[in-house]
């Protein structure tokens, strides 16, 4: 593939950070890749392995003469960091950023733009629940969707550019605006998130259970929940302080929600319970008709091979 | 392996009954393995790709000079397929379940055994969001507990014959009271799988968001929720209606911590936050460490090879 930039800088080496670095470079789309992170110890592990074409050790090394600028770092990190590298951008070039709440990031990034530095903020659906410089790796972002959110007024080249570096890793395209990706994102991530660590934390809470019961038994359903409660503390806590407004709303309904069932389980509403999960059964299959997950019965599995 | 029993039957022929039915043959665990479901189309097909050994029109004659006769039917439909079974079960006979409820099981069943039958309640802990007889796969057992919640005074070589038929179908085995069962479950298993449901359907509720939206974008978390809530409705029913005591206390802890983690997010509470996120990613290390799930990243993906 073609290069697109002639340098690119990233600000945080973590799975993000490290996966498109790794995928830049496999696919050549960028002359050089420059990252920085802000503990010496992730800087050294990332030169360690080889993790960008230069580990920087100030954030205004990395992004100088940068084309391309990634703020891949926590979402309440965005104002401190913009902050720290507005004074050493290129004129001309683009920030970017990977943040999981747009409307707080686009707060925190935008006013502290200087002249003739344009802003596209986007976030690429793919994570694992590990984090660090050496969770990343190329394959993250295929078939995965990054959306973009963009600011009125944006150049349309600008876009069309930052638009091929993430088609050239394999990401799927699409554009939205900002309150709305917070609202769709409170559904499908945030919401979600936060009730697989509340059950996580009940389960490790109840003294009647023992935790080596709770881990022995986990295939049963749990075992999707500690996955998801594993993902990374301060990048979460970001997550939830910076979309306040729609998590609260989302949970709201979810509560709302639940009661009715609890309800119904109380007054052994046995129609009602069949029905609502006969219901929630059409999602799952167009989701894999959506070519999102495979049919495979994967349940509590994944150690199919090893036996005691 | 040695043959364990000359007749073993199974009554309903769906994801557990099949895997079980397929794993006793590969390991030569029975002379015969005989199979009987309610609908005519199940029979049909469980005839068809080969279930069992021998596929019955009725519960009577699947039993008849059976061994031992599992039932692997919803929790709810065990008192009244026990009540058609019992007049043709053979002296000196065992029967045993795989319900995800043992304290409603063993109410349903136990009144109505007959003088020279021994109940002998377990409870394998596999499966996937799959259902029907085509959904079955021998290896489904394999590393997965079994639990057993035995009565009082039952003949300790009925249960070890019955712990190694689990043995050799490669699950691990423990032995624990009835109602602790429940609890436990209710908080592995049973409160997870609600929260799933209740969250796919809220999903699927909210106008603001289209359905679309909500399958493209399902690998940021939804995902592993869609899965769960794509099991059984009518087996999830009968574990809610029969465990109703420890769901609604379980139930009851969650909303409790739920309600404290969303006054920390409107507050702006970010130590709490942290804190609580940072607690939950230990107890996912041990399940890793226990062997119930691999450490791969596989969050939101399962389609690595396919490219749009």
């Amino acid at each position: 593939m073609a290069v697109l930039y002639n340098k690119v800088a990233l600000i945080g080496l973590g799975l993000i950070a490290g996966s498109l670095s790794l995928a830049i470079r496999k696919h050549g789309l960028a002359g050089q890749v420059a990252g920085y992170a802000k503990t010496a110890e992730t800087r050294r592990v990332a030169e360690e392995i080889d993790l960008c074409d230069q580990i920087c050790d100030t954030a205004a090394e990395a992004v100088k003469d940068a084309d391309l600028v990634v703020l891949c770092v926590p979402v309440g990190a965005m104002a401190s960091v913009m902050a720290e590298i507005a004074p050493h951008l290129k004129k001309g070039s683009v920030v970017s950023d990977v943040g999981s709440v747009k409307r707080a990031t686009i707060e925190a990034v935008a006013p502290l733009l200087p002249e003739g530095v344009t802003f596209i903020p986007a976030h690429p659906l793919a994570g694992t629940e590990h984090s660090g410089p050496k969770s990343g790796f190329p394959e993250l972002f295929e078939n995965r969707w990054c959306l973009f959110t963009p600011l009125e007024g944006t150049d349309p080249e600008d876009l069309q550019k930052l638009e091929a570096l993430w088609q050239g890793v394999g990401a799927n395209l699409t554009e939205m605006d900002p309150d709305h990706h917070d609202l769709v994102l409170a559904v499908t991530s945030h919401v979600p998130h936060l009730i697989a660590y509340t059950m996580v934390g009940v389960a490790d809470d109840l003294s009647r259970v023992t935790d080596q019961e709770v881990i022995n038994y986990s295939a049963a359903g749990f075992r999707d929940f500690t996955r998801i409660a594993a993902s990374d503390p301060t990048m979460w806590r970001d997550v939830f302080l910076n979309n306040k407004e729609a998590t609260l709303e989302i949970l709201g309904r979810f509560t709302e929600e639940l009661f009715d069932l609890q309800r119904a389980i109380r007054r052994g509403d046995s129609d009602q319970l069949f029905d609502y999960f006969t219901r929630t059964r059409a999602i799952r299959r167009s989701i894999i008709e959506a070519g999102q997950d495979t049919d495979a019965p994967d349940f509590g599995r994944g150690t199919k091979t090893k036996k005691s």
